[in-house]
């Protein structure tokens, strides 16, 4: 036996005995592991096989090194249980923590060998075609070649800011185009609204579960986070905000997605919409609305935004046609309310404006009569999407999974048989050419980890109906296989 | 007389009163100011009468106020006395807050009527013709129509990323193509270096003067700024940067423009750039580097940026197209060193990514062999006007100013006798028709009240030797007008 042979039985018999310990319980979730040098020390290894050690730890995903800190153990094996939407919020605000996670989820569902059900994005196929957005540009380009290059220092397009104006109105918002910023998607918009209107340390209110880059932006903004009860239909529990909004300054902004949810699809009722507004505003507190899917629902009528209940400018509404028109183009919007002048001073400061070409192709698509017959369409094959996906969830996965009934948009969200972690549901999955997204993304609190999302966005085919039939099976047979395996970071 | 009548002397009178004791000294700059409720009760005047007057004096820009803290005497009235340049920084890290103004004043500099000097933006015709970058739009999207479209979550369009990467290394830096994160324009890439970097409430060492998006980014993160002295041909002063970082913590992060400084168009010598990168990582302070005007030097040589120093990833390089292609694609990009990982996660949080049809028009055109042709072209044209304004300022301007001789961009940046107040110069100019950028613009703390920056960007024309003589004019007979006028505003 050589040196490395040495070095390496030495390193996993010692990574080995860590991972029973976190196993056991002996070190939970987040405590700080001994320094490499305390471990070589305690363990009479090298400095090196301590290290080795910990690297082994790390890719089994047990533990995470922080830059400057040490090494702590990962948060995903202990998990509080799923709230039990009481109408109750969480006691104490969140800390956000979960874009590690979305990256390398994220990063390991674009393997092109695998099958996404993962990104919550739609098929570019829905999309305005290609060929008719690329016409668009080439015609504006033509008839004003100046759009490639021009670069106006204010805060949108006027055409396509009137565009704006002219459809929220529509749905019962009156907005004055100079009122609206246009911004590089919703992404920007969400930003923009949360620098506005908070800052760091202090705490917004959230749906819970709500989508996974909400969490992150939240994150990098170093907002904490209050999880708010929903229900699958109505979203988010007025009752609990009203009562986790008693105590002024508890809460100092609020992000909601009141139209399909994301991942719940659920349809926030009018009244629960107004009561919602009219208290906030009481209260003074900015209300974020996420409207990105509004154009996406089911029924018949589009639902009226929560602006449309605004009074004091106390709600932020936030869109983009990255759901509807194109992805690609990355151009959205915000109708800051009273925050008006902070958000245009941001926006100014983030990025200056943004592309002009773009604005224009936008404003150019959105007002032709092929717009509205487009969105009928897209809608249309959402529902059909999102049906079919559902019943091939019903065929394949067992009888105790449970699944929304989403009222717009293109996700689906499973409840699966609470034996099933959703991570190790996802590397099973992966393994097997098929990923979704493990519910713990959708939570800060590590919540729903035993819920999974399932994206509609694409066109559903023989091959989705194989992939959500593997899937089905993963499900089916969880706890056999982990003991087979044996292994600790399946346990 | 009625009440109307009554009320308006009352308020004037009032606040002529409070102006004469902000002149006198009694209240100094930033002093908080009795509330509402406490003058009108002191004066025994009605509340509305002292709303009228604080409002009248906020008119007069000579105080301010601050939302939910009161009234505050402005900043811009008893300025501190312009840095010595003597190698020593400010004793205290100053508190940005030019952001209001600076908005305030670029938009009075858009009216239409205006000759603008103000701008530090080049004009659409020197950049790559709106007809070539609109060729290759539309090559790009008959070629490939998805790019309209398509929608990758990457941290750029790889053909983007290895041009960039190709560039750099001509420059002296070895850049791999999956370092480089695409952006939208410089201003996103400074933003996500800093918030990559720092945290609200730390405090980043800048040159003195800066240029005053630099400025309003740093306080919209909640940064705190250290102000190092400069000299107008080398640049920042490595001397004082060693002093301020003795202290471990005292400064978080550098921002730095090397390479043709806005406003003072100085360029570093190679020696101090390699001190300071080493100097920094010793210290372990990230170097934000703003390579934006790099291309645009008058000189033979490429300046190398500071990053070709960097061993560690200490150094966040970061650039754009914006200035020598098109500002309206809005195509910038960071590489980021050791905060790649922060920054593409903070990039996909605030804009999720860049429109890629814009990136691919970028890579087609800079890839091109014209585009060097471009540059040179570009340069002549840049040099030549500035030469051209600062020898009209020679002609025009008395004889006690000063004036730049920029190694490259386009701006000079002119120091006025010292009794010329550069805001009033900003208002008398607007009044007679020219804009330029006022020096208190360019620092936090208020200095450079007599200094003023001068945009060279657009063609030299008649209207241009015209609007630089009326500014000569104005700037020769401050004092008498101001003291016709008789206002307290004006003193």
């Amino acid at each position: 036996m050589d040196l490395d042979d040495n070095h390496a039985l030495l390193y996993r018999s010692l990574a080995d005995r860590l991972a029973r310990s976190v196993a056991s319980g002996a070190y939970r979730s987040g405590d700080r592991l001994p320094s490499v040098r305390a471990l070589a020390g305690r363990e009479r290894v090298s400095v090196a096989t301590a290290v080795a050690a910990y690297r082994d730890l790390e890719d089994r995903r047990l533990i995470e090194a922080r830059p400057r800190s040490g090494y702590f153990v990962a948060p995903r094996r202990l998990l509080p249980p799923e709230p039990d939407g009481a109408g109750r919020p969480r006691r104490a605000p969140t800390l956000v923590g979960v874009s590690r996670h979305v990256m390398e989820i994220m990063q390991a569902a674009r393997d092109p060998g695998v099958f996404s059900l993962a990104a919550a994005c739609p098929w570019a196929g829905h999309m305005f075609p290609a060929s008719k957005v690329s016409q668009a540009i080439a015609s504006r380009l033509r008839r004003d070649p100046g759009l490639a290059t021009s670069y106006r220092m204010t805060s949108g397009y006027e055409p396509l800011r009137r565009a704006v104006a002219r459809r929220a109105f529509l749905h019962g918002c009156s907005l004055s185009p100079e009122e609206i910023v246009v911004t590089n998607g919703c992404m920007e918009a969400l930003t923009l609204a949360l620098r506005a209107t908070t800052r760091p340390g202090q705490t917004v209110a959230i749906e819970s579960p709500t989508y996974f880059s909400l969490l992150q932006i939240l994150e990098s903004l170093g907002l904490d986070v209050l999880e708010l009860p929903t229900h699958p239909r109505t979203g988010v529990s007025v009752d609990a905000l009203e009562i986790a909004t008693r105590t002024p300054g508890a809460v100092s902004a609020v992000v909601l997605i009141p139209s399909f949810s994301n991942p719940l699809g659920s349809l926030m009722p009018d009244a629960a919409r107004r009561r919602l507004v009219e208290l906030m505003a009481e209260r003074r507190i900015p209300v974020i609305e996420d409207d990105v899917y509004g154009d996406i629902h089911f029924g018949e009528r589009r639902p009226r935004p929560m602006k449309s209940w605004d009074r004091d400018g106390g709600v932020l509404l936030c869109s983009s046609f990255t759901k509807t028109v194109s992805p690609g183009l990355r151009v959205g919007w915000i109708a800051p309310g009273r925050w008006r002048d902070e958000v245009a001073m941001l926006k100014f400061t983030t990025s200056v404006t943004t592309s002009e070409l773009n604005q224009a192709a936008v404003a150019e698509l959105i007002e032709t009569s092929g717009f509205e017959r487009h969105l009928r369409r897209l809608r249309a094959t959402f529902r059909d999407q999102v049906e079919r996906t559902a019943s091939a969830v019903a065929r394949w996965f067992p009888a105790d999974c449970r699944v929304t009934r989403p009222a717009g948009g293109f996700v689906l969200w499973v409840e699966l048989p609470p034996g099933v972690d959703s991570l190790d549901l996802f590397r099973r999955g992966l393994a097997n050419g098929v990923s979704i997204a493990p519910g713990v993304l959708f939570s800060a609190s590590g919540s729903f980890d035993h819920h999974i999302r399932i994206s509609c966005g694409d066109r559903f085919t023989d091959d989705t109906e194989k992939a959500l039939q593997t899937l089905g099976s993963l499900v089916a047979a969880p706890a056999r296989q982990r003991a087979d395996a044996g292994d600790v970071t399946g346990g």
